[in-house]
């Protein structure tokens, strides 16, 4: 177990989790409409060559390129118009040399051409002749069978993240179910003597369960399935029971711890209780988020979450998030990592040398940069990271940041 | 109309068209737990404050900070312990003036306490006494009441997508429904004599259907229902019908249209013939995407797509989406944009002046920078883009971008 006496770096601790993490592994056959950002299993080959047939990229004339050789603008070559080919039809006639036939963007390539002469660069003469005012090379303006994928090669990896434009490939290659990993479950429990359900009227001293909704929808945005295991009192008798409940059905899972002492033992408790590998990490140079507690019950990620809300949706982002983006099949180099937009600092910012900060900003565009302003607020106040745009890290290394420094601000989204 | 004869700039057709677009207005009240990305219609007031009552923000002792006045590790000061405050519970004490009190983070400051000395600026000296080695000043280490939020005051604006954060907020403050805007719903047509289902074995000459399919997943991303109208013959009497089918059912509609000319022509036809406004636009100076066309019937938006699935998929992004979350209440400030990343171009790119030009491209990192290098490919072929990491934009005004240049990125995600 490491970070319980001195605090692990963040980098090192991420590295630790994701050594000891695994995709799930298991796949399932979804229809293409139902692909939508799950991650395929297998490699997917084009079992055909796109186009099945050489086409035309541009209106125009079906030519062949030779018959067009030196023309110009003042020495135009004239061409006879053959006939048509027509849009979704098999051309019905070969092309003769020294004549054309109108093809619009799409069409089949008549047998005997080579090339297409776009429209713009033709002027018709009668219904039946045209001139020729920009000659061609052989290929131009075509797209030939397999010029888009050929048959047998890779259209997707395995661990590709379905986006609409590779359903797209899969339809136009005739592929309509899809071998993709299985969805992960996310078991939640959140624990603490203080709090309760977000929909009763709290008794002085006790807060509502804001944990709960935060992480789900953190986790929904990954497409990962939620198991909300509501409240369980920080006893033993309560909460070890439920979280061997969670383990047992779910992929990954977290608690959100109470604040007190007592609580926090009692997860590192939990975790060893459940055998090895056991606890890995207890605690992270990191503000917010330094009590995390992170084990592994054979290959389940287990996470203790602090209570403070940042605390816990910070501690998902940069550890929960990772190890379920490997669970599901991600691979490694191509982990999700949100968008971002650069910015400058609007004043000073203090930090602790040694761990490494994340500090809510809210952006405004100014004297023509954009800049980035901490959201002010005390620690554990929800509000804050409604009010923010995003956050910026201040490396362990540095005793916080000046003014007008360039920062990277990670947008919530 | 504009854009017929001369092509009108991509920055002007968005205006026009969002101009003419507006929020569907229609509202429904959603439980918080299936609010997640909804957009919040009516501006929502915090109904009590948060939190309640001071709490502490750390584990340590209260304290009346005159009390504490003058410590220092040289000049340690004692307090007695008076007792302990749990958690969960309204302390049962109040605190006399000169004794102190256990408090853990979140716990509820006892009256007749004004402030919390950290743990570790303390000594125990026996059960009873402790040693403080550092004063604090009045409110140190506590929130006050209403400090995150006031109630009253506004804890999320109108037009604000719900991020997870946002539903812990509202967690926070016991509210446990939103009004938001209903969903919009998104009527997809595929036209064309050459298409055929994505299920089926082409015959010579005809191509799968892509489009509706790209198109649904791009409308997905946004949180929009689908109706898919399947492909329907480029002719007036099929095709009439079915765009005021969609138009009905749907609050936006796209036809991603052959490649015919007749097919173009029919497409204008038939955003006429629904009646005023009719057809916006006709053509745009983008590459590829130059042939859409936009129209309005009513309040509802029609785009006439280019038949090429790459074209159809970037006019999806430049005009379809905007208007989209116009009608679902984004305000127009927050029109949500995608993922970028900054790089340096990998080697020329020709492009015409004139037009705004939207280039694939892949990233790679070598030398210590993020390279973008121009996806290659024919035009149509939508393996490039599954190929590419994102694309890159060519103002109107250039003739292109060398190598080295610093480019924008924008994120396939």
């Amino acid at each position: 177990m490491l970070g319980r006496s001195s605090l692990i770096s963040v980098e090192a601790a991420q590295h630790l989790l994701l050594d000891h993490v695994q995709c799930v592994g298991e796949t399932e056959l979804v229809a293409l409409e139902d692909a939508l950002d799950r991650i395929v299993a297998v490699a997917i080959a084009a079992p055909e060559d796109l186009p099945s047939h050489p086409r035309s990229t541009m209106d125009g004339y079906a030519v062949v390129a030779a018959d067009t050789f030196g023309a110009s603008e003042s020495m135009p070559c004239y061409l006879p118009i053959q006939g048509e080919v027509f849009m979704g039809e098999m051309p019905k006639q070969v092309l003769s040399r020294g004549s054309c036939m109108r093809i619009a963007t799409g069409g089949l390539l008549p047998d005997g051409a080579d090339s297409v002469v776009m429209f713009e660069h033709t002027v018709p003469v009668d219904d039946s002749l045209i001139e020729i005012v920009k000659s061609v090379g052989k290929g131009a303006n075509i797209i030939n069978r397999g010029d888009d994928i050929e048959s047998g090669s890779i259209a997707l990896p395995a661990g590709r993240r379905l986006l609409p434009q590779d359903l797209g490939l899969l339809a136009g290659l005739g592929i309509t179910r899809v071998e993709v990993y299985r969805k992960i479950r996310f078991g939640i429990i959140s624990t603490g003597d203080e709090i309760v359900a977000y929909d009763s009227r709290p008794e002085p001293g006790k807060v509502r369960n804001i944990n709960s909704i935060t992480l789900a929808g953190q986790a929904r945005r990954l497409g990962v399935e939620i198991n909300d295991y509501g409240i369980v009192a920080d006893q033993q008798e309560s909460f070890f029971p439920a979280i061997e409940e969670a383990v047992a059905h779910n992929d990954v899972v977290a608690f959100s711890g109470g604040s007190s002492v007592g609580t926090r033992d009692l997860g590192e408790q939990a975790v060893a209780m459940l055998g090895s590998p056991g606890v890995l990490i207890h605690g992270v140079a990191l503000k917010p988020g330094k009590p995390i507690l992170i084990g592994l019950h054979d290959a389940t990620p287990l996470f203790g979450l602090p209570g403070h809300p940042v605390s816990a949706m910070v501690c998902f982002d940069l550890f929960v998030a990772p190890a379920m983006q490997k669970l599901m099949g991600y691979k490694e180099q191509s982990l999700k990592s949100g968008p971002s937009v650069d910015a400058v600092l609007g004043r000073n910012i203090a930090s602790a040398p040694g761990r490494k900060d994340i500090v809510r900003v809210q952006l405004r565009f100014s004297e023509g940069f954009m800049q980035a302003y901490p959201v002010l607020g005390k620690s554990g106040s929800i509000s804050t990271l409604s009010r923010a745009h995003g956050y910026i890290v201040i490396e362990e290394a540095l005793q916080g940041l000046t003014a007008e420094t360039p920062v990277k601000v990670y947008l919530y989204q």
